[in-house]
């Protein structure tokens, strides 16, 4: 897996994203979304060159406004000076790879300019894979110079809760007046919040709203010394309080480094990274080199004569 | 990990479970959930005796009103002769493991009969560890004895196409009038669908969503000999549409049965099943035996000498 002298086409795209050549830095996404041996060679030789960029993660229940909180977001960000990329993360389905989201097509068509990048991208999911891509994703972006990089996801689940962990600041988004299940939704996001924004903060509600996230946030047991989240009214289709939301990031980012959390946070990350990584190639290892016992145990599980958890540990157990 | 012969009390449980014991059930149900010694254990004992039960996965967007219909489901169902039950996995969150969620704890005090038998279950993420522990608790279920079990999912997400993946039938259910975004949860689930439900469908907006539903179908591939996915109105509250939907669920039992799809699909998710296992075992194993090189690889990474993938592969290429 280590670059080849001769694999001139990753060394010249290398070169091309260092060079914030955006159809470059399109091309680099592609391969690194469809998980090619270029695009792994590509992360490979880029990943040098991470490191640099603030990362903020950008999710909440569906119906919340994030896209516009994110456009009026960049563009704020980008007129004050700093390069921002956009990623946005579609659950699209797992068992096609395909996109049938308008959404998608929408994102695409969407500014590509040398001060805001807008890429959409699917989270496919597989065995340990679901965030992978979106985490190769940032760190081109991270390479191709974007000081900020915002990326975006729909829903709650899994690969929010591991795009979070990649991100340096998670953002919840959160609106007033919606129903009780949205509220079982924000539970679930609740703990990797950083920052909450109640957007279309001029809806009812939203006294109740910030009343209730402050109760939750009392359940959460947390050190003395931990970040104390605020909550942030935004109003993004006016646009308002999206100065109050950037300052808030750049605070955080700052208490990251004063208080030595950032290193932290990211030294936790990328353990958790290089370990999900690892069961993905032992997946493949494990699939590969006991193939003839993987289907002798699925026939027995089949019988019921043995269950898949011992026929897993017994396998493992060769290694 | 076999089961030893003085484990006497996940024998009693065993025993207890066979012979439907609501406590013991429950006691177990709790036992897997928190993926102690004792549960993992009582699983394996339990396992010879799943593969009777229909298993039919429900999710939707969140405010479709699954609850409701699950509800009335499972009520028709019991009515029927059969015996229900509902396991309603949440999506709380992976970090505490805690649940703060109001809709647990309705769900935890509703009816516990022999006939009907209903639990909640937090859906603690972790490496490959989503499903997990709701797969083992629907083969506790199925073991104790219950023909029809209702895997209740909240959003979208790798959870519910992994919970999916375990369900015989997945049945999706939307409603009408909902925004765009919501649109975009829909395309995630799509094609997991062996059934969609049009709830509330006494709302405006009906037609359209049929017809936009029919429309995105067509995108999808299939093959000839491929179940046709059928669209369902009911309204839960009423209720209206519950027996057309039992009728169908049938319908699409049958047509597993007849066409030998219904074993086709249980060795491929068995075969996933114990990759998945695989992988968290061999997570287990590769942490514990190369904490130092998963040290010296977090540390180089953080430098950015190397990157995640480069140290992953070398420390699975020693196994």
């Amino acid at each position: 897996m280590l670059m080849t002298s001769n694999d001139s086409r990753v060394k010249d795209l290398t070169k091309r994203v260092l060079a914030r050549d955006v159809r470059a830095i399109s091309r680099a996404l592609t391969l690194v979304e469809n998980a090619s041996e270029s695009g792994i060679l590509l992360h490979q030789s880029l990943y040098p060159h991470t490191g640099n960029a603030f990362i903020v993660g950008i999710t909440g229940s569906p119906g919340a406004g994030k896209s516009s909180l994110v456009n009026e977001l960049a563009l704020s960000l980008m007129r004050a000076g700093e390069r921002v990329a956009v990623l946005a993360v579609d659950p699209s389905s797992p068992y096609s790879g395909g996109a049938v989201l308008g959404d998608r097509i929408r994102m695409e068509a969407a500014v590509e300019s040398d001060k805001v990048y807008v890429r959409s991208m699917a989270s496919r999911g597989a065995l340990g894979g679901l965030s992978g891509a979106s985490a190769d994703a940032v760190d081109i972006l991270d390479a191709a110079g974007f000081s900020y990089i915002l990326v975006e996801t729909v829903g709650v689940g899994q690969g929010e809760v591991d795009i979070a962990r990649t991100a340096h600041c998670s953002v919840v988004v959160l609106v007033p007046g919606m129903g009780d299940e949205v509220q079982v939704m924000k539970a679930g996001i609740l703990e990797i919040a950083d920052v909450f924004v109640i957007n279309k903060s001029d809806r009812p509600g939203v006294h109740a709203l910030e009343r209730e996230l402050r109760i939750l946030m009392t359940l959460i047991t947390t050190a003395a010394d931990a970040w104390k989240v605020p909550i942030i009214r935004t109003i993004a289709t006016k646009p308002e309080g999206i100065k109050e939301l950037i300052d808030m990031l750049n605070e955080h980012r700052t208490w990251l480094k004063s208080t030595g959390k950032g290193e932290e946070k990211a030294k936790q990350y990328i353990r958790e990274r290089i370990l999900q990584l690892c069961t993905k190639e032992a997946a493949k290892l494990i699939s590969n080199r006991y193939a003839a016992e993987i289907d002798s145990g699925l026939a027995d599980c089949l019988n019921r004569k043995r269950d898949p958890r011992s026929v897993a540990i017994e396998l493992v157990g060769k290694l």
